[in-house]
């Protein structure tokens, strides 16, 4: 508490960071980050992008970048917007987008910081409960409301709504901007992005942090109708002109290129997600299905909290969430086989 | 416009980008870039940072750089905060420590953005006239306000104040936050990271993208009260927890560490700008007197618009700003000696 701060400091809650931690060996599939590393294309170019050349400001429009993923994604530069990580570019949808005299509607059990961004920006809020099988129901969403926004996979359960039914939604509120929060869309489920260029009420968020393997960047990019983008422009312009690098634009151009790499990795990850899942089931878990790089998991006969602690004192961490619904699941991200075969052993052990 | 924009966008003017020039030879004195590299040791990391470790989120405090800030002003790491750039850090600023219901005062002629951040948060400003010579004269800020924000020295004029000045500031308004940008500090003027022990309501910004010489990297950063810091973080953290990628942070760490070239480039801009400083008052120009990597003239006999547009026909970029009481200065960053050498050549042309 502090008599110089603004009065919205106030209702924001203070962000404990994750613990940082440095065991030799750890096996950390509690992030959700990639097991391989970056496209090698992707490192090289950003080491040729460390020099003389960064005394300059980069290009303000990071266009270089723009163009890319709008080839990649066979749209026109005017429908894409970058910024640094998808956090930054939810941050300003939120601003731009998403405050209305109705309130925003998202899953109740969802990517956390939906509610923090509406406590920063005041906007209001309604959760709309997951179903019984924990999954997403779009007629759930059939009520008044200023904005919708859904993660597709949703996190942390890892569950995918069909194309036919996120057009549904959109077709069921025309006046409403509908966000589809992709991060791990390239894991196994279907992009909205193909609806792009029938519905205007349409925004899909993708990032750079998972299939793309450079969380450590911090790149992130939305696409939509022109007229979406542009507000999200006018907001990102007046909060920082500026927020992509030239590292980061070089490193996510030549990984947006890199197609080849990207596939294989994705390839190996949702391979290695299908034979973990199955082993896990054999271990007597409840698998949720998932098309994300992670699995949100619970066993019927041990505690999740009992598991997570178990398994951390055998070094590996898992991600498990104290709270109304899901304390009993565990999120075990996709890591590498190896990583897989040693949490698997340490599950063996533990369910003794 | 469209009906999907929250209300704040329409409040926003649209930003039209700084035209791409690319021309062979340009010499470019438009946008106090520094005309020196970065540092050997700052790209070297850079490169280093570069690799695998990239599919991991970084540290999402910037420690290692909060580390070395403090270090470096004789300060804790809770008395600092990083962010990427400062334009960022003063878009936080703006949001967590100026917005309160009376007005923010700021000088009419400064940094451009200041307004902007107002409006994207709806703060209310005042604006409050430098003097006669467009020096910013503290006792004019003697009236009822919400916070305070000074850029020292001042730009476009290059004007700065005195520590004691800045103190009787400070002393002058003990309940209001007084925020000094100091994106140009480092060429001559005193900075006023010595006074943060001693007053609770000073916050200290700086950059890395002028005497770091890093703009095209991104990163820039607060010093004050441990308070302050934490209203920041709060607003930080709910709008994107990890702003500095791991290539960023391992940058500007190195850039702190290297004192030798920060001091050798700093002091050859300084050179550089008193030498053309002596040229420029010798063809007739009035030259305000600069602590900062640029200079600001007006010619009497010379319209500035005339002098600008001349001066781009022979490849040389300097900034015109069509805004009252400056439309007939122009500000030129300080360049190598060989690009103020052709400057000074081309203006004697233009003299005639």
């Amino acid at each position: 508490m502090s008599r110089f701060w603004s009065s919205v400091v106030h209702r924001l809650t203070p962000y404990i960071p994750g613990e940082q931690v440095d065991i030799p060996g750890l096996v950390k599939l509690n992030t959700n980050e990639n097991p391989y590393g970056p496209s090698p294309r992707a490192l090289s170019a950003m080491r040729d992008a460390a020099g003389g050349e960064l005394r300059k400001y980069p290009d303000p429009n990071g266009s270089a970048l723009k163009d890319a993923l709008a080839a990649s994604h066979g749209l026109l530069r005017d429908q894409v917007f970058v910024g640094n990580s998808s956090d930054e570019v939810l941050a300003h949808v939120f601003q731009a987008l998403l405050n209305h005299e109705l309130p925003l509607l998202s899953p109740d059990i969802s990517y956390s910081f939906y509610p923090t961004y509406c406590s920063l920006y005041g906007i209001r809020h309604r959760a709309v409960p997951l179903n019984a099988d924990f999954e997403i129901d779009v007629d759930d969403y059939d009520q008044p409301c200023g904005a919708i926004i859904l993660a597709n996979p949703n996190a942390p359960t890892g569950h995918a709504l069909s194309l036919s039914r996120i057009e549904a939604l959109l077709l069921a509120h025309p006046e409403q901007v509908v966000v589809i929060d992709e991060a791990y869309v390239d894991f196994g489920a279907e992009s909205a992005v193909t609806l792009v260029g029938r519905h205007d009420n349409l925004l899909v968020v993708q990032t750079f942090s998972k299939s793309r393997s450079l969380a450590g960047l911090r790149v992130g990019f939305a696409l939509g109708h022109a007229d979406l983008i542009a507000g999200l422009e006018r907001v990102k312009n007046s909060f920082n002109c500026y927020p992509l690098g030239q590292v980061a634009l070089a490193g996510a151009v030549a990984a947006v290129e890199d197609r080849v790499y990207f596939e294989q990795t994705r390839a190996a990850i949702i391979a290695s997600r299908e034979q973990l899942a199955a082993a896990l089931v054999e271990l007597g878990f409840q698998v949720l299905p998932s098309k994300a790089n992670f699995l949100f998991v619970r066993h019927p006969g041990h505690d999740a909290a009992g598991l997570a602690a178990g398994l951390r004192e055998r070094a590996i961490l898992v991600r498990h969430f104290r709270q109304p619904r899901i304390d009993q699941f565990l999120r075990i991200s996709i890591g590498t086989d190896a990583d897989c075969g040693k949490l698997v052993a340490a599950l063996r052990h533990l369910l003794g």
